[in-house]
């Protein structure tokens, strides 16, 4: 059995996660039979996954032919030099992140007001401070706007979240990677702190 | 024709773009039929891509029957809210951004030099303190841990660079944009607001 480096993450953690964010990368085939990788603003909302773009170029016309898309979240939380815990091996070097991959199809939203709904939720996770009127499928202001743009919604048919912050590691090895950490004292690096402590192993896992 | 939102990078900007980032997603088809969206760190080396990663497992099995991929690399720099240009409408919301795109075929490295440079550059890069003896193919304290992990290439067959700072702007617009930066002063709206000026468009562009 492989080892295994990371936690897996519960749906809240991952919810969670994806709230924070706001981008990630959708992969699909091609029309060309190639696979695809397009970085993208997303919202979550009723469940789903959504984003916008244009109506034309190759995510319409390539998920248009095969709906089949994984989008994938990342964040990387901190480098961990090998030094921390090996004075010569580079091995022990790695990054904490996390991490969630969702697969599913994605569909074109053509309902007005699903569509405003969706770039509703768009614009509220990126500018939550508001600003600017309602996006309303009723409001001739944005008709033509919302006519011209497309709606993409990702169902999903499976999620896994990784959480990588040392659950692998040997007591002793977690202790000075924390103790590296401390000294360190990056921005982030007391976050990552907090992961590792929260994701220690009681001794009955070990 | 679509309107080009962004600017097509050149070569060099590409290149100093991939040399600043540490990590992004590469893209393949899996054993499954499905796309797969797996986030990576990466190096630079010889006019190639380096990840890498353990022996067994999707990426492996799935680069293996279909060596097809694509690697994206992005930057999300600024948010640009709609109330920098447009008192109403959400519409102007966007993000400035860089991303790097490269198509190519991904091939498992054997050779165990080829392999040593290549970590040797993923350290260097993660790195750049030293603090670890150089990783060599004849020492035998690396020999194992060498033959243990998988070393991938990707080598580019296609390489598409978009940097998008809002050189698709009405020149007001893009002056409110500049303006609205300037008071809002978040990490980051210095450097963007440079990245615009160095695109501004001359007027014979315009």
């Amino acid at each position: 059995m492989r080892r295994q480096e990371f936690q897996i993450a519960e749906s809240e953690q991952i919810e969670q996660f994806l709230q924070e964010k706001h981008d990630g990368v959708l992969t699909f085939v091609g029309a060309d039979g190639w696979p695809k990788a397009v970085p993208l603003n997303y919202a979550r909302f009723g469940g789903a996954t959504y984003f916008h773009g244009s109506k034309k170029g190759e995510k319409m016309s390539g998920l248009a032919a095969d709906s089949r898309a994984e989008f994938v979240v990342y964040e990387a939380h901190a480098f961990i030099p090998s030094y921390f815990s090996d004075p010569y091996l580079a091995c022990p070097a790695t990054v904490f992140f996390r991490s969630v991959r969702i697969r599913g199809r994605v569909e074109q939203v053509e309902d007005a007001a699903e569509k405003a709904e969706a770039l509703g939720a768009l614009l509220q996770s990126m500018q939550p401070e508001g600003g600017y009127a309602k996006i309303d499928a009723a409001d001739p202001k944005y008709a033509s706007s919302l006519r011209g743009v497309a709606v993409m919604r990702l169902d999903a048919e499976d999620t896994v979240g990784k959480f990588k912050f040392g659950q692998n590691l040997p007591e002793a090895r977690r202790d000075k990677v924390l103790q590296g950490l401390a000294e360190r004292g990056l921005p982030g690096d007391a976050r990552t702190m907090e992961e590792i402590a929260a994701r220690r192993p009681t001794s009955h896992d070990m």
